[in-house]
């Protein structure tokens, strides 16, 4: 199982260059990534995945979180196809909406309705016009590198946006108590929201578990404000506990924004709230062509249904612990300084002292060719198709690809790709 | 073929009430229509729809617009699952998003490049981003009560809409060049784009074919101000020309937004650009964990061969003259002041002397109780899959309603639900 030719993805990205801007846009472009990662991609079936050329990878992306229980999912796909058949965009709602809000509603603790939508921006844009609309406030609070979406008001890069898109909002850190103060503080009388990622989870840099008293905090400063509490659980949703984290750490949202694994890479997101927010979603307006599409809510029904049995997480959490303990001896054997950040069931792999990503694009590149996609500066994901023995073919890729770290590490030259560090 | 029950709807709007804000959010909302129009449904096939009572009608809303060529359409349904198989939410996009690329910029006039995405609010909201870097201006001018979308910027309703995110904006009246001259000249120095719907369609109020005049007096203006000049195609797309509709008046644009009927009822929308767009594109960060998948585009390249061959196109215009000429016939024979506008292919009806829409309440609920949905205050679309028969049977209960409508006209209530105009 080793890399093949990329003649294929060559000619692909020639075309892509003239018809697509900078040929390729969004977080799907390999711009960023080590030469040789393919951009386009064939094929994908449970854990893994085909790229145009052929070759064939064990994939810890997971299309950047969507894929939870392996890609085509038989029972998954099969319901979508046959809500196909029976009706998907009609010219009303089907009874589904209504199936889906009840088991969701049912399976997150602060949830008492939802709003379905399609991209996990949607539902935290939502999410802010509705606080906005049942406070009457203005000011957002949200942490510093957190990402919550490509609209305006939260996009990470600059270009395009006016400052009027990012009035009314003041940044803070995240797990900083008294930097989130600091900005409650700030936001006096016209404190609207509170917006946090349930997990620090910033590119290029650390994962950064919670604790309880910063999340607490949280909920906290926002009641006392008489502002809503509004968890992104866009990227965590159903990965690491059957609910929402921040229920289990006693810090129950208002409001929370869900997405990816809804329907298992069947295009659907969601609004969920509590009682708190409901009259400020029933008064905003937000729709879209296809957020009633019933075939997604098929395949999200049996999503919930899986999620509400919960085998699946005792199966990903004990998949990404071998995953985890298996790379860090394996690391230490080899002498590399490796650093494993965030849950289990979603690995962040950064090495020491590589500032310039250098150590990582190399590992990674000699994992590519080992057959294994690993991605040197994003989070990854544990999907429950992913068995030992993926897990057993991963190490042996790793134990080839750290000796060869090991070996070049003195040398490697600077990383051109990421020479400036992105944000 | 008479409407039955509404047993199954309404215990569904019960349990709706519960889980979904206001008993269902956005453009599906029942709210606004006339008492009996079913909320839910559960099946559609070709130009029909059948409720979740069981009760079969002639669909005139074609879901809003995604339905062009009928629903569950069997050979665009068969390229969506062949390709759902194959690989759909991948970590990476598959060679499709290329060929439809290729295929877009060649069958619309103005484009050379493509950003697919999910909501038309996406695509437009990414041409303003897009205009917005490529001039380094902020100011967007639109035309009042258009609609392009519900983000912030551009919903329809005030709620939850902070004032910055409409600041840099200046509206104008549609079709009238001296409004658009003197937007143009308030906007002074800092003109990035102006945003026009191909043709007027308000909700509520009849709609406005564009003068040439007015398409090249936006063109013009926006070029001697070194602005973009978007066109909203989302609604329009397809449905009245084979390419884009201002091309056709001499007004080419520089960006388009297209949604709704690119994939038949699969989410799929684009943001279509020139070479004076194509910098501001790549520069800003637009993205969402499903505007790569594979699926929705395989389904339209299927709808772009069919838009290449173009005999759909003079299918739809002879269906929809036949409707129009028809009801116009019957309206006068029964003495009902009836004014159709738009395009044939996007009828909108509206009676005369109507204010409060107790005339089109009453007449939309004697042609639904004879199996024919028709919208009481929104364009409507006509669909290939759309037969002469069809149009007989529509016509047969027309006939009816207007005579229903002349002898009950004088002594209809006032408009319960929509007795303050809603907008």
């Amino acid at each position: 199982m080793t890399i093949g030719g990329n003649s294929a993805d060559v000619a692909l990205r020639d075309r892509a260059a003239k018809v697509l801007p900078g040929g390729m846009y969004g977080h799907l472009s390999a711009r960023l990534l080590p030469e040789g990662y393919p951009q386009f991609f064939a094929h994908g079936a449970g854990a893994e995945l085909w790229d145009v050329d052929g070759n064939r990878y064990i994939d810890f992306m997971c299309a950047y979180g969507p894929n939870l229980f392996g890609y085509a999912d038989p029972e998954i796909d099969a319901a979508y196809t046959a809500q196909l058949r029976e009706g998907d965009t009609l010219t009303g709602p089907s009874p589904l909406i209504v199936e889906l809000a009840e088991a969701m509603t049912s399976q997150v603790a602060h949830a008492e309705w939802a709003v379905f939508c399609k991209n996990g921006t949607d539902a935290t844009t939502a999410a802010v016009m509705a606080a906005r609309a049942a406070t009457r406030k203005r000011t957002l609070l949200r942490a510093r590198g957190a990402y919550h979406g490509a609209a305006p008001w939260c996009t990470p890069r600059d270009a395009g946006v006016a400052p009027g898109d990012r009035a009314n909002q003041i940044l803070y850190d995240y797990n900083d108590v008294a930097s989130l103060e600091a900005a409650v503080q700030a936001a006096g009388d016209d404190l609207a929201a509170i917006i946090a990622s349930p997990i620090g989870q910033p590119a290029f840099a650390p994962q950064t578990l919670p604790t309880p008293e910063y999340a607490r905090a949280a909920r906290d400063l926002a009641t006392r404000a008489g502002a809503m509490l509004i968890v992104d659980e866009v990227r965590t949703g159903y990965r690491t506990t059957t609910g929402s984290v921040w229920d289990t750490l006693g810090a129950a949202p208002d409001m929370s924004a869900w997405g990816k694994v809804l329907a298992n890479g069947h295009p659907l997101s969601a609004l969920l709230g509590g009682p708190a927010a409901r009259k400020g979603a029933e008064k905003i307006y937000v729709t879209g062509s296809f957020w009633f599409s019933a075939a997604p809510m098929a395949a999200a029904l049996v999503v919930q249904k899986r999620v509400r049995e919960g085998a699946y997480l005792t199966h990903i959490k004990a998949i990404g612990a071998a995953l985890r303990t298996g790379l860090a001896e394996r690391a230490d054997r080899h002498g590399v300084g490796f650093a494993q950040t965030g849950p289990e069931t979603m690995p962040l792999f950064l090495f020491d002292d590589d500032a310039d990503f250098r150590a990582g694009f190399f590992w990674g590149s000699q994992m590519l060719r080992r057959g294994v996609y690993v991605h040197p500066w994003h989070n990854m994901f544990i999907n429950a198709a992913m068995t030992e023995a993926h897990i057993e073919r991963t190490l042996a890729a790793a134990d080839e690809a750290f000796a060869a770290l090991a070996a070049a590490q003195a040398s490697l030259p600077p990383n051109a790709i990421l020479a400036a560090p992105a944000g």
